[in-house]
């Protein structure tokens, strides 16, 4: 009762003056508006999305901020070079990006640092009032989750999880075939994130602080917890089949682990006795699954694996009473995938997805197919950084948005939990507080 | 306690007769010795076993049952055409089959009944002190499974589970692969069992007394239960390479089933209004989907899958710390399969298991291709049923055992336990009690 009260209060109450439309992310192709953005966090992939949002028209990069001078520099140089202007630094300390955060001049801030930083830093930057992206990861706790939704309920300033892989070509398409019914009822899918990141996970990437050898936050949450820790990649596009949070939400979930043996054998195998790397004691488990219920009767079953070797897979699948898609599975090439339609399909055979990708191809890629087969992964950070930006220029909410980013970023401390209550079923929150009841879908509209 | 003793008094006490060399079974090619057989039910699925046991040299069929009149004579009159002797006919009513269990002539017996049938009838042989075979599928109840161990205790008369999808090619090449390390420790496993049978599930299969479009034992299990009931065919193969009982054991599982939509379509779509199997209520979830954990570690996905639409695929996958192998995925042959081995195989690409398949032919395999590959079910049946006469021959225990037929035919009412407790871990009994510990392999050695 308490909390209904609260959060009545603040839906009523606060708002920190960006007003809203609640129509979704409208595409303006040739919209001319300036749009101001800093970038917290320009390692890798943070210097991957600083060079794809200057790819946007009319995109100013006005300050950036990393701890890790060298980033900082490098970072600085490349704007110099493309837009002629040297944005300001920051990075002294690790509350450096709040500094970055009280500038006024600032639409938007891109976070792409290390996992555990995301949602604290997304939560700051609504604070401040400002639009903001944040690459994923997994959710520290599910307060956390609360936190980041609330934050939004009293600011009302857009966040956007910056889950690309909802924008793959191939999981658009069949979004677009899920709305038009082509698979029936959607009944169950499957979905996860298969990579062999063994040598990553166990030394480091290095373009942080610390030189590869020596470790990072992927292998700090790897030796120290036990759950799917990127659940994000896999479940973002099932999701959006599914309505979650619009229409249909997860109910509950159960998570189990495998022995952890990956990281150390590998470790045995490649490093020299000696090496302060060889001997770590890994909590997390090679494998980790995942089987969510939805409110509306479908099952999904998340997979979490880099820790053995193997060829990459996400492992997608979307299986209704009309028929089935399957991404990946034997197939050589990891975007070769195959459908099954009742009545359509030569019986009981597979077909390949291909004609149906450009039959059913998605409006969005449609307009940017060009300007997305040139850019990175597959054109997805254009498409998520192209919507972010035209979100801030028509002042309208995001297209992946707080709600999702909570309730997909739970999904690892909730996996913790069950893991260790040996494999209880954890009932998963409700982070719209019953609005999913009544919210319609919005990624994905044109 | 009171168990423990009374189990120990079992196991030093009683004896049906039968002295069992502890050794597994033995091929003996040219063995003459006549093996004499009684039939349980000849359906569809007990004429294909009857056809396939009188290619067996000396195999003599003594007597057939089934309750269904035309089933009967059409049995009789194949022994005739094939054997040139009548086989004494039982089948005037449900319980005659105890009548053909009371011969003295028979050496085993093997039973095709519907499902719930199986274990109380493979019980009742045990204590008519025969050799037992008996067809796949799920428990009534984890109370039946410890009757079927109890009575192999007491009687010791051996029961086989003819679970012929061990023997498929491909997985005891995989098993040879597994065993002599290919994929160093193994981490984790799927396996399901994915087949369209919507409208043999809604009207029956039409071979035993009733009509089809009358429904049968499928349909009524589907109707009243909710849970993976076909258990066998996926988890059959994985529990070996796994060493289920022997030196390993299913420690708890978790299953989720998805809502049930797909037979109700199926009928609204295919069958006239009025028809009286139009518009049943069906208890059972579209797709069940099971997590088993191990006690060396492992984690296995089964996955129950016969009431919407798809190609048929049984999933497998077996993953280990150096490599990793997967049947089907988006294949167009279900037999077609892919492999990728650390280090080996072509940097994180898939490699045709073909080869591989040739390299590792399984040695029962190599001494039986001609016969199994003109046989039915990919040479399966002729080589479960190979084993079980020579098993015969040689007073043997069985290949598969009444501890692997308790465990793997367990995880039917155990998966509806957690299903029906919102997907609540659900510990797996013991049917060895204890004695999985010291116990070692006994499939697929020669």
């Amino acid at each position: 009762m308490i909390k209904i009260e609260r959060r009545s209060f603040i839906r009523n109450g606060l708002a920190a003056g960006i007003a809203l439309s609640a129509a979704p992310t409208i595409i303006h192709a040739n919209d001319d508006r300036p749009v101001r953005l800093g970038f917290i966090g320009i390692g890798g992939r943070g210097t991957g999305l600083l060079k794809t949002a200057m790819r946007l028209p009319h995109v100013a990069i006005k300050a950036v901020c990393d701890t890790h001078k060298p980033n900082l520099k490098t970072a600085q140089n490349l704007v110099v070079e493309t837009q002629g202007q040297k944005p300001e630094g920051y990075g002294d300390h690790e509350f450096s990006y709040l500094d970055l955060l009280k500038r006024d001049d600032l639409d938007g801030v891109v976070i792409a640092t290390p996992w555990e930083l995301h949602i604290p830093m997304t939560i700051a930057a609504m604070k401040a009032g400002k639009y903001v992206a944040t690459e994923v990861g997994p959710a520290s706790s599910v307060d956390e989750c609360w936190e980041l939704v609330n934050t939004y309920e009293e600011t009302r300033a857009p966040c956007m999880l910056l889950e690309n892989y909802c924008y793959f070509r191939y999981n658009m398409a069949v979004l677009n075939m899920v709305r038009q019914g082509l698979f029936g009822e959607v009944i169950h899918c499957s979905c996860g994130y298969g990579h062999d990141l063994r040598a990553r996970i166990v030394l480091g990437k290095g373009t942080g602080p610390k030189p590869k050898g020596e470790g990072d936050y992927r292998s700090r949450h790897n030796q120290f917890r036990n759950g799917d820790l990127y659940p994000t990649h896999g479940m973002g596009p099932i999701a959006q089949c599914l309505n979650i949070q619009r229409g249909n939400r997860f109910q509950h979930l159960t998570s189990t682990a495998s022995k952890s043996r990956g990281l150390s054998k590998w470790s045995k195998d490649n490093l020299e006795p000696g090496h302060k790397r060889r001997d770590i004691s890994w909590a997390q488990g090679d494998i980790v699954t995942t089987t969510l219920k939805c409110f509306n009767g479908e099952t999904v079953v998340l997979t979490f694996d880099t820790r053995l070797p193997r060829p990459m897979s996400f492992m997608y699948q979307v299986q209704g009473t009309a028929g089935m898609w399957m991404q990946d599975g034997d197939s050589s090439s990891r975007n070769k995938s195959v459908i099954y339609l009742d009545g359509k399909s030569p019986h009981h055979q597979w077909e390949p997805f291909n004609p149906y990708q450009e039959k059913f191809e998605h409006p969005i890629w449609k307009s940017y197919l060009h300007e997305a087969e040139t850019s990175g992964h597959g054109g997805t950070d254009f498409l998520e950084l192209r919507e972010f930006v035209s979100s801030i220029r028509n002042k309208t909410t995001t297209s992946i948005d707080a709600y999702d980013a909570a309730a997909w970023m739970a999904i690892a401390p909730l996996s913790e939990a069950s893991i260790s209550t040996g494999s209880s079923p954890i009932a998963f929150p409700d982070f719209t507080d019953g609005a999913w009841m009544t919210n319609k879908p919005i990624f994905g509209l044109v």
